[in-house]
């Protein structure tokens, strides 16, 4: 595996080892990894007769279901590239993305694709929905049975704030190093599931996939979020492990009320920005799991994870980098001291080797000595936890005073009937920014604007204070449940939400 | 880790990861991973002020103690390759092969170098005993912080009956890669702590103490085996897997009688070659976990390990390869069919790039493709199951016909009153070589030779039953307790057993 990096066909590999464990669960179906094996083959045969053929970059649209998994898999035994497309997107989003991947090749359904005539014109080649694909029929060729580590297996775009998203390259060999460094840090154990309600389109999705096969264990995949349904099965002991963002674990615990969770979930995997520490908190004194991490599609999934023992003494810390990887913060004066406040650095074989076409872009994020600038903020304590402040883009500004959005949220929401909090920055003559909040309270309660600005003024220094408050039914969120503050800013600035 | 190739000093990354979690227990003695790297770098600066530099080779002859972990991890942060050489050996296979490997330095300790002049001829620089460096001074040195998967670890003297010992060259990823294929396969518990009686100078022990710092668990060490100890602690719950051999299960499996072992003991992992059935029944009769495997030091520890779920259906199989290595059977039509006995042939990441100055012995045991002939015997079955069959040095040619000891052994140790059992080809004018059996009696027990005599003729081929039978208290072994046929043959042939 070192000397000619090479690695072999996981699903393969995994199906011949261990054929008759489950792979994977959606709602009441269940396939073996001989059956998924079975499955993939199968579509892989059927994609190669529409003219799919080893190597063309392959675009994929479609909603998180059993078929997404085979498809994928399919894709790598054709030893083609998926360029994952986020359903959420629109129209013109999308025709950016497979114009920008260069994709030849579309794989979608008949409901996402109905209406979206002109990302049609941007594909050279075939336009397959899974529909077609049902009917058609099969075509043998030699399958890919050795993975090399540097080709790309999937390309994802970040949703970076500003500018044009960017084609994230991931190779193999980072999507397998990130599962080893996984399980070194998480452990596996023989009874493990992992529920999967992020989407597949995502890193955090698609990294359970690979993990799966290379621990054989099965995915509890979900269509979509729905705490009711997925409470019911931590409670009753389906699944051991589930990766979180924020949102979800926020309402996964308002929806679990008295009950508690089955012995065998040892493991809520969160990730997507800084968790509150009131959430954590709560998390803790009802013994729910929750191991924090930090990571990024240009990580390929996590790259920073709280270990098991420390996941109670340093809550709210993002951890200890994995076993491969390694951390550290930068300020303008060079390598930050212990509790100082910088750039989030990052190294590892799970770290992108970088965005496609954008030369300028790379040059800018990564250093020749393989490190990559994240852009986030955060610090390292004085035993190398790392602490994320936020994402940098976030970052508000105020008459020369930097303002952390998390910081301001973690106390807006330590108000016992608030449901959810977001903090922007709002342009503004006089400060440059200023920070407006948003906020969601809790079922059957009423928060008024005043006691959230008396909690602040004391806890906050004066220029953290949100100058605005605006009560909304919900927060705008993206595909992985994380809040849209972009979206948010430009409905203010919109003069859509009163300003 | 794989376009650098380079893997974090793992010792380092795992103090810094988990530093309070135990690395390593003997007798009352109890190491943290901090204060094991702590000792590490204590000692390592003492083998640099006495002379050891980066690149040394130094050979290491010592007992299984605290201080031969310690000494081990020092060479690795000095970058020196530990030449690891067997306490059993006689004084002039020792300078065999310390003149061989071109060892600078020998690390030992009063009790082993006490009348070995000889050896202490072939150091051309320091020969230290562990009781001199306690005495000696620490001089700073710049650590390995980062190992080169390519760079040789440790090397291994194989001990092949016939023909001058060869130098097993161990890499860094040789032993990285065997330890992230086993913890594909074993899995990885909080609680795992890994008892280890097997010798720090084969590969059994060695690749424990690499697994112990990747995977953050503590090593349970013993400096011999005993029985009646290791029970004891199995029992009240002090280790969750542990390495052994035929002989040690046999004797721990005897010696638990009708206790039972705690429930957190998931894994005798077994290795050292084929297992007579009959116990691995008991075994299985008795509910203790026993995983049966195929290694050698040339593949870095296991190579073929049963998953847990086919450890009762497939007994007296070692399985299948592990995620990153392959399995052929290879005879002198080709390719073997499924059942069809041939010679094993491997290929993975854990394989040895070869023997040190053996060009003959390398093109003979390496295919250009990096498959390695093991000279083992064995066959695949329908699934894929690698059942070994014997050492191919064992191989008993009678008349023309293979006789494959392991065959007989399974009869013999049928009987309710034998404890331990070996078969060895004899030279024979008539027939080339004959089967000779040597046994031994459990205690109480008085078994005839015509008892067995009519057991094998009952259940073998005429030619395989056993043409002399010879009674004996115990079976000489090496140290790392397989019976030693050569020791046998050698008996036999110089008439010291009744021939």
């Amino acid at each position: 595996m070192f000397s000619e990096q090479k690695i072999p066909n996981w699903l393969f590999k995994r199906a011949f080892l261990t054929p008759d464990r489950n792979a994977l669960m959606f709602y009441n179906e269940k396939w073996t990894f001989n059956q998924l094996k079975e499955e993939a083959e199968r579509t892989a045969k059927k994609l190669h007769y529409r003219g799919i053929l080893k190597g063309d970059r392959v675009a994929v649209l479609l909603n998180n279901h059993a078929k997404m998994v085979i498809i994928l898999h399919a894709l790598q035994l054709l030893g083609c590239e998926a360029v994952l497309l986020n359903i959420r997107l629109q129209e013109q989003e999308l025709a950016f993305q497979i114009k920008d991947s260069e994709a030849r090749h579309l794989i979608s359904e008949n409901e996402l694709l109905i209406e979206k005539k002109e990302i049609q014109l941007h594909i050279p080649n075939v336009i397959l929905s899974i529909e077609q694909l049902e009917e058609t029929a099969e075509k043998d060729f030699e399958y890919v049975t050795e993975f090399h580590t540097d080709d790309i297996c999937t390309i994802m775009y970040t949703s970076g704030t500003t500018g044009f998203p960017k084609g994230v390259l991931q190779t193999y060999g980072n999507h397998w190093s990130s599962a080893i460094g996984n399980v070194l840090n998480l452990g596996l154990q023989e009874n493990d599931a992992w529920l999967t309600a992020v989407p597949l389109f995502h890193i955090s999705g698609f990294s359970i996939l690979v993990r799966s096969v290379l621990y054989g264990i099965p995915v509890v995949l979900y269509d979509k979020f729905d705490e009711a349904r997925i409470n019911e099965d931590l409670i009753s002991g389906k699944a051991t492990i589930m990766s979180v963002v924020t949102t979800m674990l926020q309402r996964l615990v308002n929806n679990l009320g008295d009950r508690s969770y089955h012995p065998s979930l040892r493991c809520f995997l969160l990730g997507g920005g800084p968790a509150p520490v009131s959430l954590l908190e709560i998390c803790k004194s009802k013994g729910i799991p929750v191991f924090q991490s930090y990571g990024m599609t240009e990580t390929s999934s996590q790259i920073v994870t709280l270990s098991p023992e420390d996941s109670l003494e340093k809550i709210g810390s993002a951890g200890k980098p994995l076993f491969f990887s390694q951390v550290k913060i930068v300020t303008e004066e060079g390598l930050a001291e212990p509790q100082e406040i910088g750039e989030i650095v990052v190294k590892g074989p799970n770290v992108t080797k970088g965005y496609y076409k954008r030369e300028e872009a790379n040059e800018k994020s990564f250093s020749k000595d393989g490190w990559f600038y994240t852009g986030d903020v955060g610090y390292l304590d004085e035993e190398g936890f790392l602490f994320v402040i936020d994402r940098r883009s976030d970052l508000i500004i105020s008459g020369g005073e930097n303002i952390y959005p998390a910081e301001i949220e973690n106390v807006i929401l330590s108000h016992p009937g608030i449901l959810e909090a977001a903090v922007v920055g709002i342009s503004d003559e006089k400060w440059g920014q200023v920070p407006y909040a948003f906020f969601v309270e809790k079922n059957g309660w009423h928060v008024s604007e005043l006691e959230l600005q008396k909690l602040c003024e004391e806890q906050l220094a004066k220029y953290k204070v949100p100058k605005r408050w605006i009560k909304t039914s919900e927060l705008p969120k993206t595909a992985s449940n994380k809040v849209m503050r972009r979206r948010l800013r430009e409905l203010v600035e919109k003069n859509e939400w009163g300003n």
